[in-house]
């Protein structure tokens, strides 16, 4: 069972894990230097816990502990009572869903081990917005993708803000980082997925069509800005476009991955 | 053109329509009050002006009046210029994309004048959340649809997030709110629509079968947090849902959306 600890000062140092939330830069650096993620809201606190990662601490509201009871139950971790007025100082916003935890990030794993027996798996180059990394992973869970590979600077899917987005799919739907930017989609190719970019570009085939009769699928999909790299596109084995209304620019990277995801899921 | 005014004292009554840009209820009530929306960034206040929206002013820095000359010599309205540290003692945040605009909202069309000759509608009950509003006007614009209907409780798609993850697309797809909550659906069938309410409902047909083979088409998605209405999911003509794998909740309503009308789309 969790120790209840009950704050009063909310400068209190047993607190540094929680602090100043909006801050995004000071918070991806506070968060690496110390290998933690932080899991908001009770549905998201209880499978971050569920999926068998270790709780640092718990942060919350009095109201909360009773609905958390039973995952409270399952740790020793420290848990902080506070009232929200105070939690609202420490962490510098409202928090809506009540419940925060702290937890312990795990070593990322190997590309092969993530993709081994995968059929269908996602690839983020550099991704900037964490509600589109974390809709992404969602999204790919419902439609039955099986893991996710992101490119080194690709935004954190442990962000508290992806987290939340994507309810919690980061940890059930195994993904890890590719840690050679300029070899990865080569590396999958061998590995025997059709590496298939997502893109605008000209010679790019109708999905349907560029996914038909695939095994073993590797999606890739570009930033929110730039859309794809060169490179990537170049290295990628085909190229898709989601045909699209005249004059209309793109679609935004989530959606786009949606109907990927769909169409692919459904291949023949 | 446009007539310049320098801006030295972030309290200057002038900038009545910028203030406190953060403050969601706040600016609910003044845009609805003084009939306002806010557009945000030279693509967004570029687009909201070529679409025939009567500005009121502009707000920017020096170094966007460049890059806007060709749209403020297209108005009267003034365009208040100031440094971006007292933009932001205005607005309340970062104006990262440097400009914005104040402009006249219009009186709604009729639902009959919106859903003449379209062939394909979205219909969104009751959602909360900005971003869903502005990702799906941007992805049915993208994917074809010519109308989009709103309950009268939908969030605003004028609201500056709305406008600026939708890439203004509700500037140019058409689009009003339904009057009568109550009687929304039944009144698209008698224009002609086959109302296809999606959702997860035990009698569901899959998405593909549901819509094969129709002529005019109303898709119908629900709120974020419960879905439709039991009322609006009843009043459907037809329900359908979105395969997904086994121990998933649901999509994000902008990612369900964005599988919906790719298959409705391409209906046959
Ligand atoms: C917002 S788009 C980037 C747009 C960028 N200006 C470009 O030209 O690529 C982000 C990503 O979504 C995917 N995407 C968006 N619309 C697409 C479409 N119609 N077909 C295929 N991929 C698309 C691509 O992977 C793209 O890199
Ligand atoms: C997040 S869901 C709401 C989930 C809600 N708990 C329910 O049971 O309906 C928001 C909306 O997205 C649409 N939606 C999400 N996933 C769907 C799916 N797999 N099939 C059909 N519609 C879906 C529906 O219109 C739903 O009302």
């Amino acid at each position: 069972m969790a120790t209840l600890v009950e704050i009063e000062d909310p400068a209190d140092p047993r607190l540094a894990d929680y602090r100043d939330l909006r801050d995004v830069e000071l918070r991806k650096a506070l968060e690496a230097e110390h290998g933690l993620f932080l899991a908001e809201g009770e549905k998201v606190v209880r499978r971050s816990v569920e999926a068998g990662f270790e709780p640092r601490s718990f942060l919350m509201a009095p109201r909360w502990l009773e609905g958390l009871g039973d995952v409270l139950a399952t740790t020793d971790a420290p848990c902080y009572v506070l009232s929200e007025a105070l939690a609202e100082q420490v962490t510098g916003f409202h928090v809506h869903r009540g419940a925060l935890a702290s937890l312990e990030r795990r070593p990322l794993p190997s590309v092969e081990s993530v993709v081994a027996g995968a059929r269908s798996v996602l690839v983020l180059e550099d991704l900037v917005d964490h509600t589109n990394v974390g809709a992404i992973f969602r999204c790919g869970a419902a439609l039955g993708f099986d893991a996710v590979l992101l490119a080194p600077r690709c935004a954190d899917p442990l962000y508290r803000r992806s987290i939340k987005v994507g309810m919690g799919a980061v940890f059930t739907l195994p993904w890890t980082r590719v840690d050679d930017w300029a070899t990865a989609l080569p590396r999958l190719s061998e590995l025997g997925f059709t590496t298939v970019a997502l893109t605008l570009a000209d010679d790019a085939t109708e999905v349907e069509q560029a996914v038909a009769g695939l095994d073993k699928v590797a999606l890739v999909l570009g930033s929110e800005g730039h859309g794809l790299s060169p490179r990537w596109e170049r290295a990628a084995d085909r190229r898709a476009v989601i045909p699209m209304a005249a004059g209309i620019d793109s679609l935004n990277v989530a959606a786009a991955t949606a109907v990927a995801c769909y169409v692919t899921a459904r291949r023949s």
